[in-house]
């Protein structure tokens, strides 16, 4: 007999459906659905969105929320986030992960892109606690040839690790930045990433300073040195891209080059309030959104996000036509997903079942003029009522299992870690 | 016997105390306090902040949250809120304002600064809500000298007004701002308001266009024109002063005329970037934090606010060291009140019980290495517990009594407004 999810009377479109999931898929959306031996999910009072994609993150980096705020980010990096990173176990990292997960779950996120070590430890609580994760392993060689290779060989050995957890699980090469890799492993790692069919997760024109000092070290801004080094590709998927002029807007695009926007960060480190999503959008590139870790945005709320990039994109641009509420939700879901190249973030039959339950008992959806907008200006994290995740069911009411044990776990692993 | 409150156990300034609240006011803090007869609170694994203050709203307009975002100011307030707000009733706006306290209490907000018209609806929603209400009737004349007489006698008729209700209810005067009130308007306002002693509210220097036309009508900016006017004092508080030259900070300094911020608004609004709260507070203006009415900014959550306003002050001044976490929570808290006159927003023996319980068990607040960034940065509203106001419960583990039934009038009110 197979699995059976029968969602009654949710709300979709300004509509009441019911949903049927069979296996991990959307098998059916209509009026009075019928399924024997259905588990029954009755969604009075509550819309269904699709699942949200968080498109740059470093999971475990939950460890350090509140660790290190209000830096200038050198020596934040350098006396705060590295020091004590350096002194991560594959515990910690797993704890650490299981919290983000727990985090994700709880504000409606269903799939992540994550860059970070110890990547055992971050696929083990993916897979305990039931959400898509495209990992990438972060890889760098700081220019040292010695490190090159040792680099290729780590990321040929995670490539294979990755075979012995399930299909949610999905491998990302994760070169950190042009400042920390060498020309040499973006190109081994871009033709690698061609024969293996994986997806290059890669920080890029975060501040104005790293585009100085590309020029200054390469002769070219970071998008043109990528494209002088061959490694511009529809499998790339840049975090940031803030720093970028419209020569360098197209050459993402005719390349294909996907970009995620993280707003909260870009804003808290300083890097700089211009916003090119509109502009980006214009030129064709698919662009989605992302919290960056919680070090620096301080949570992994998509809602909020969302909410960011709109304010963030109507100011930059003084236009508050730009960045609409549907859009956003439309980054945060299909267009997230179309990046990591699922087949999910829209609710039709034949794709994934990861959804949403919303509950629209509360002052942020009263009156409920227009869901969308409620959802991404009035809400946050908090309206998440159920999730479901490749048709299993992992948060009803706003409670997810092991809850408790995962927030004292992760406290310990963290308190432990900056003290040793 | 008067009234006690005992709360056990509640974090304050990383450790663990009692509070006891008499009557109205925090009586005691300490260790292990005893109080007969008193009504306990168990605030283990919570923390207590200040009830916080919402410095610049238009409660009712809660009936309008999402009813069109993503539009052009003008065109939005010709065509969508000014037809609309025309036809409320007093019924409309008490439960718009119903639904605003609502959820202010939910999210942690005890005492809030308004502007609206139809004041005894908002009046009586404060009263029985249980919150504080400093409620500015909004005037205006439009140049026109009937009108002016009339809004006189308007504002004299409600400062009679407001002894019907209890010392949480404040009267204050309201100009909606220099293009809708006459100077004479504003000049006879100020005199008033130093006769009886009241705060006047006003909108002032929003936007670049603002700026232009008051140049161009009056043939001076904003703060200079009240200058000439002679209308700057201690009593006046300015929603955005967004777009005010180093020499008006200075005046708004020499004058003593306080500033609250909105950051959403003015970011959803494209209204600008320009976010000069740490250049006010160098030149000692106090600068409140508010969200403005949820047609701009979609919902009432300071927490929220106190975020976005270090967000998008770091990203202006492109230094991420200035405005700080916990100069967000002091400009939401003690900075609030002493801008109201209001001896709250410290927790204090003899300051006003006006307190919050924030809920520790949540993604949010793990790890805790700072409680006031993980409040800032991590958390939204849904962290706040419990809710204390002038010495009384308001709400307890997240429940406010009476709210289905609010949630449900203010709806019906909404649709049925913008249907006639
Ligand atoms: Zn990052
Ligand atoms: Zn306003």
């Amino acid at each position: 007999m197979i699995h059976r999810i029968l969602i009654k009377q949710a709300e979709l479109n300004q509509q009441k459906v019911d949903i049927l999931i069979e296996k991990n898929l959307i098998s059916q959306i209509g009026k009075d659905l019928v399924a024997e031996d259905a588990e029954v999910i009755d969604a009075k009072g509550m819309a269904v969105i699709p699942g949200l994609v968080n498109g740059h993150t470093h999971a475990a980096m939950t460890l350090f929320r509140g660790f290190a705020d209000d830096m200038k980010l050198m020596p934040w990096l350098e006396q705060k986030i590295w020091p004590n990173e350096a002194k991560m176990t594959r515990e910690d990292v797993y704890w650490g992960a299981k919290l983000a997960c727990l985090e994700m779950i709880k504000s409606g996120t269903t799939t992540f892109l994550d860059m970070y070590q110890k990547f055992r430890g971050t696929a083990d609580a993916v897979e305990e606690m039931g959400i898509r994760g495209y990992l990438s392993a972060v890889c760098f060689d700081r220019f040292d040839p010695a490190l090159t290779e040792k680099g290729k060989k780590e990321c040929e050995k995670l490539y294979s690790v990755v075979d012995e957890y399930g299909s949610r699980i999905q491998y990302a090469l994760g070169p950190h930045a042009i400042y920390t890799v060498s020309g040499e492993l973006l190109q081994w790692i871009h033709s690698f990433a061609n024969d293996h069919r994986c997806l290059i997760h890669l920080h890029l024109a975060e501040t104005e300073e790293e585009v100085n000092n590309s020029i200054r070290q390469f002769g070219f801004s970071p998008v043109r040195y990528l494209y002088k080094l061959g490694v511009l590709s529809p499998r790339l998927v840049i975090a940031h891209g803030v720093y970028v002029d419209k020569d360098e807007i197209r050459m993402l695009s005719d390349y294909g080059v996907k970009v995620i926007h993280n707003p909260a960060s870009n804003m808290k480190l300083a890097s700089g309030i211009c916003f090119q999503f509109a502009e980006m959008k214009e030129a064709g590139v698919k662009v989605g959104l992302g919290t960056d870790g919680c070090s620096s945005s301080n949570n992994l709320d998509m809602i909020e996000a969302m909410k960011q990039a709109a304010l963030l994109g109507k100011a930059w641009r003084k236009d508050p036509e730009v960045l609409t509420a549907s859009e956003m939700l439309e980054a945060a879901t299909c267009t997230g997903a179309d990046i990591l190249g699922l087949k999910a973030g829209r609710i039709e039959a034949g794709y994934l079942a990861d959804l949403c339950l919303i509950d629209l008992q509360s002052p942020a959806f009263t009156p409920n003029f227009n869901f969308v907008s409620n959802l991404v200006y009035a809400a946050n994290g908090s309206c998440v009522d159920t999730v479901i995740c490749n048709g299993k069911v992992l948060m009803r009411h706003k409670q997810v299992p092991g809850e408790a044990e995962i927030l004292e776990q992760a406290a310990r692993c963290a308190y432990n870690l900056v003290k040793r």
